[in-house]
């Protein structure tokens, strides 16, 4: 029994889920860079506050949040939308508009592990701040659904929804300001009961319509659909169908509508959007996002924001479950020099293939050819590089390609002419 | 005045600076693997009672420690060591050996910030766990010499000692046993004053041939000066000449000796080594590492393992004052669309250019020509792509050449032909 464990809801990952973890990040990365965004990092920890101003006070109790050695109050980053903002407002607002950033990072929630949720866990997400809304608003669905279509997944539906459309439903039946985030939360968690008995309380029993149009999902006729049951929302309805047109400029014409898309934050404005990957079953959703304005609430210049995170715990998850291939790290050659006498030569072979970028491993425990032949095979080594007297005497290495066991005698002068790859 | 300051100690990395990070990273890790070591990661935080059996009571005062909601001791890791060999010792002991892993990750002390010194910095590592000691303190050198010199950096140099060499001398002289350590702190902080006097207290005064041995630094006729002066030490003198000749066979012909590297951590074991860059002066080490001995004091089975960790944020500096080109992100493309008709073909050529990864971003702000050419400018764009009436007549696009000012037209339907890179 060790004596240390790791703190409950983490993890460790070990060289395979990192290869594959390293290739998924990297892959992102490279289609935001692409679409002219730039990568920003921010502190792990930020003072608690931040996170208040941004989501209530209710955060603290979900947050591993704590009082420094100078007695300051700090947490660690539960989400990185405060951060980037906190950013922006504090380096960025004198930049030409509009700013494009993206961030890869871990963030933290206390709360009791679970399948599926841990307590550090990690986001890739995206933020574009300053440009009019309906541009930004396409430019950043289309970056999202970008990412994941360069990774291969190609059943992920994109829902968007618009927070107007609920409002002017709320407003139609006279369900009064302050309880609107309350029902916008409820539809969030598609409680359409407790949105019922939430709405009954506050003696408004004319919700059918509501309830009918937030349950609508599909293309530009789901759009139609609504429009004809209600005369209420229809800015939100162009807005959506102005939207989607533009996405089909972008080369994504299957875009769907999704009235019922809420978001559980008060700071979301307008568009709202959710990402679900169906490989992934019951917890379907991949990624979250929309407009916000938090700029002013941080201190600075209120401006137009659109931006959202993925899961990327999720997205490894549904890439397997989809049978996606990511690559993982394999070792090209293993090298064993047999005796003492070979090792000089063994090392400079060693060096020659490292140096050319072929990754390669020399045996270090003096294991005789049987046991290294067990080794390369258990470590998944390509090809194994045999290096004893015989070989040194022909100024040669014996090259055993470990699928098929055929051997080649190599000239040490040409072995970067084998192929290794 | 903005409202939120990031905590103090810690950083802000902007997109430029972010995608230097990233390339050095990407670089060091390819790299690693190149040497057949695979990436580990682990959480953010652990029980504080890991860092303090690694490194004793006193580190508790330099760490981010506290008490989670479950009135669990945990703490921000302050290094990497102490987690890659709790997860070893948990997970990976029954691996065939040798087991070679290497992290990058962010670590966290609580200490006044100053120039250079940040509480949440950066380290990229290396641990190789399992093997005979000279064979895998070469190789682990190996790794970090090769690590550097991929990056570019010609002028480093790696200074390399071993602990049995300072324990034969302290015996030599009669230092006692429990003295020894604070003996090598005080060496590795090179305070040979308070080295005099901290023997002198213990009475012992024929310490100059330990002051002058720690002194020597050099090839390998720095072995042969250390050994004119002392009898003490012979296993260790001949371990290293032999550590000298094997990284000669990996190409690294320039190492050097230091008999005063001692390292201030008890677990050392054996070998220890350092590399500066001496483009950062004074506070020139960007590298520390050496042999140990950690996995039983863990829990685990005792194995011999050799790592190090580079200082990252210090390698960022080194490259910088060391004028070596680290690539940042440049937008290949910015496309101005004249007008809303030419919306949806700019569109259609912006997402063509993307997918073909060339990084290219569109006009959200419909700024006129000549706002858009100085917003162009401002991004460091290699080439504005002009669509209006005129170009969507003719199928084309107009792509100016922001360096040279040269313009010419495109058809649409060629663009990929277009040289952007």
């Amino acid at each position: 029994m060790p004596e240390f464990q790791r703190p409950r809801g983490t993890r460790d990952f070990g060289p395979e889920e990192m290869a594959k973890r390293r290739f998924v990040e990297s892959n992102m990365r490279e289609t935001a860079s692409t679409f002219g965004f730039g990568e920003v990092m921010t502190p792990t920890f930020e003072s608690t506050d931040l996170f208040i101003a941004r989501s209530g006070e209710d955060i603290v109790n979900e947050m591993y949040a704590f009082e420094d050695k100078g007695g300051r109050n700090i947490a660690l980053r539960p989400e990185l939308t405060a951060s980037v903002m906190r950013f922006y407002v504090n380096e960025m607002q004198s930049l030409p508009k509009p700013v494009k950033v993206f961030y890869f990072g871990n963030m933290f929630r206390y709360e009791r592990p679970q399948a599926g949720r841990y307590r550090e866990f990690f986001q890739f997400g995206a933020e574009l701040i300053g440009a009019p809304s309906i541009e930004a608003d396409a430019e950043v669905i289309a970056l999202a659904m970008q990412s994941i279509k360069s990774l291969g997944m190609d059943d992920a539906v994109v829902r968007i929804g618009h927070l107007s459309i609920l409002q002017s439903l709320f407003e139609d039946i006279g369900v009064p300001e302050n309880q609107q985030v309350a029902c916008r939360r409820l539809i969030d968690k598609q409680d359409y009961d407790g949105l019922k008995n939430l709405l009954a309380e506050i003696s408004i029993d004319n919700s059918e319509t509501l309830i009918q149009i937030i349950k609508i999902k599909g293309g530009k006729d789901a759009i139609a659909q609504a429009q004809e049951l209600t005369s209420a929302g229809e800015d939100g309805f162009t807005y959506l169908a102005d939207l989607l047109n533009r996405l089909e400029a972008y080369g994504f014409s299957n875009c769907t509508v999704d009235f019922g898309v809420a978001r559980g934050l008060d700071y979301y404005t307008g568009m709202v959007f959710e990402i679900d990957a169906p490989s992934l079953g019951a917890e379907k959703q991949i990624c979250g996002g929309g407009a916000y304005k938090l700029a002013d609430l941080f201190g600075g210049q209120e401006v137009n924001s659109t931006g959202y995170a993925f899961g990327f715990d999720r997205i490894m998850l549904a890439l397997e479950n989809s049978g996606v291939e990511v690559p993982s790290q394999k070792l090209d050659a293993y090298i064993l020099p047999i005796g003492d006498s070979a090792r000089t030569a063994a090392t400079e072979i060693l060096m020659k293939l490292r140096n050319a970028g072929i990754s390669s491993d020399m045996d270090l425990m003096g294991r005789n050819m049987s046991k290294a032949m067990k080794y390369a095979n258990n470590i998944g080594s390509q090809k194994v590089i045999i290096i004893g007297q015989k070989e040194l005497d022909e100024k040669s290495v014996t090259v055993r390609d470990m699928e098929s066991g055929e051997q080649e005698l190599v000239p040490i002068s040409k072995i970067l002419d084998y192929n290794f790859k």
